[in-house]
């Protein structure tokens, strides 16, 4: 296989710096849509499919950084269970019904988010290289088994973290420092990928070489920090080794 | 003065609880309406108004988070800098131009926001009954000590805390627990008052007894806590003491 394809939004290398050691990659809208449950969303609740992704996903993640915040994870509740709080939430604040059954369905699709369709292309070309893999995400280890096996992924990643074992999410550092001690080198040598900005910008931040792939055309936070790299999807992370 | 107001969304007090002996405020959102800035935004930017006004708060109330979360306050920054960070970003995100004026005019008004009408009633009212009264507030102490002067409400706070001297934002513990310092007693005999309810919900996960205003009938949120009270203005405070 070839992979040729550049960005040309992919941003210099900073001079000096050496190839990663190894790959991580965000899994809830980097590897995975999350975006992809609007399509039963709509179905449910017509004309409001996309105002409820959009809120369930927003609400998941503020949900995820309550919870590590407050009083030393004390109030951690599981990503599976925050899912669900954050879609009860959205249904509450948009005036939608969630009938148990559509609970039941929505929470379903959330456990087999598509895939985006680059996925198994990229991490096999990193495994051609030699190149360790692995997910570091927010999702509970049983959502993320299933993630991984309907995309089939499972060959293709070295490393399966989740941020669960410390019962804080991202971005707090120590679950940055997961990565770290999973693939037994410090962050420097580590790229991480994801298509979050807060995600790319707090581990920027901890130290690791970073790619964002904003596939929507979004601006980058405004915190006076900036991504190793930009890119548009996960093709991109190839430049790392180019 | 008589204050028999009562609201019927007002939850009852748990029983057995003592009287508290102060009361502590949030300021953004709470004794200062953020979303009053939405009326200039809306003459810079017509028909955008509304929607820079809330996703300006959103990211604004977002960067607190990560900065405060990422690495043990190695990125804070104060929250006159994260308020014009998130005002740049929002108008990125929605399109806008925000020439150098209109920055200068935005956040000359967020400095100048408007106090909600009860402010003073309600502070005075518990002043006149011996209660301690203060502010908890993410706001930097500058932008507290203009927001205080302009709304009149100097000589009816005996604390005004800003959570600038620990480099982190609320809803970290140790935001909370700068309350309990400066008022002399356990968290458990102060009320805390917020109209934003990831901050009555981490404020009760700490131990205040609170009061939710929830003045745009909004859902609480889904994380299994409730504030000890909700009330639809800062009126319903009175009625820890009834």
């Amino acid at each position: 296989m070839e992979y040729s394809r550049v960005s040309s939004k992919v941003k210099a290398t900073p001079s000096g710096a050496t190839t990663p050691l190894a790959v991580l990659f965000d899994a809830y809208g980097t590897l995975f849509d999350v975006y992809s449950v609007g399509s039963l969303a709509e179905q449910l609740f017509p004309g409001k499919g996309q105002a409820l992704a959009v809120m369930w996903r927003d609400k998941q993640i503020e949900y995820t950084r309550l919870v590590s915040t407050s009083n030393d994870g004390a109030h951690y509740q599981p990503f599976w269970d925050l899912t669900r709080a954050a879609l009860r939430y959205a249904c509450r604040r948009l005036g939608l019904n969630l009938l148990a059954e559509f609970e039941s369905q929505l929470m379903n699709q959330y456990r087999h988010l598509s895939a985006f369709p680059e996925d198994r292309e990229v991490l096999r070309a990193l495994k051609d290289r030699g190149i360790a893999t692995g997910i570091l995400s927010n999702g509970d280890p049983a959502m993320l088994d299933v993630a991984v096996k309907s995309a089939g992924l499972e060959g293709l990643l070295d490393h399966v973290i989740s941020t669960h074992v410390i019962r804080k999410y991202k971005t707090h550092p120590e679950a940055y420092a997961l990565g770290e001690k999973a693939c037994g080198c410090t962050a420097s040598k580590i790229a991480f990928v994801s298509s979050n900005s807060w995600d790319a910008l707090a581990a920027t931040w901890y130290g690791y070489r970073t790619l964002w792939v904003n596939r929507q055309g979004l601006p980058f936070e405004e915190l006076g920090t900036q991504p190793t790299r930009t890119g548009s999807s996960l093709h991109d992370v190839l430049d790392f080794f180019a």
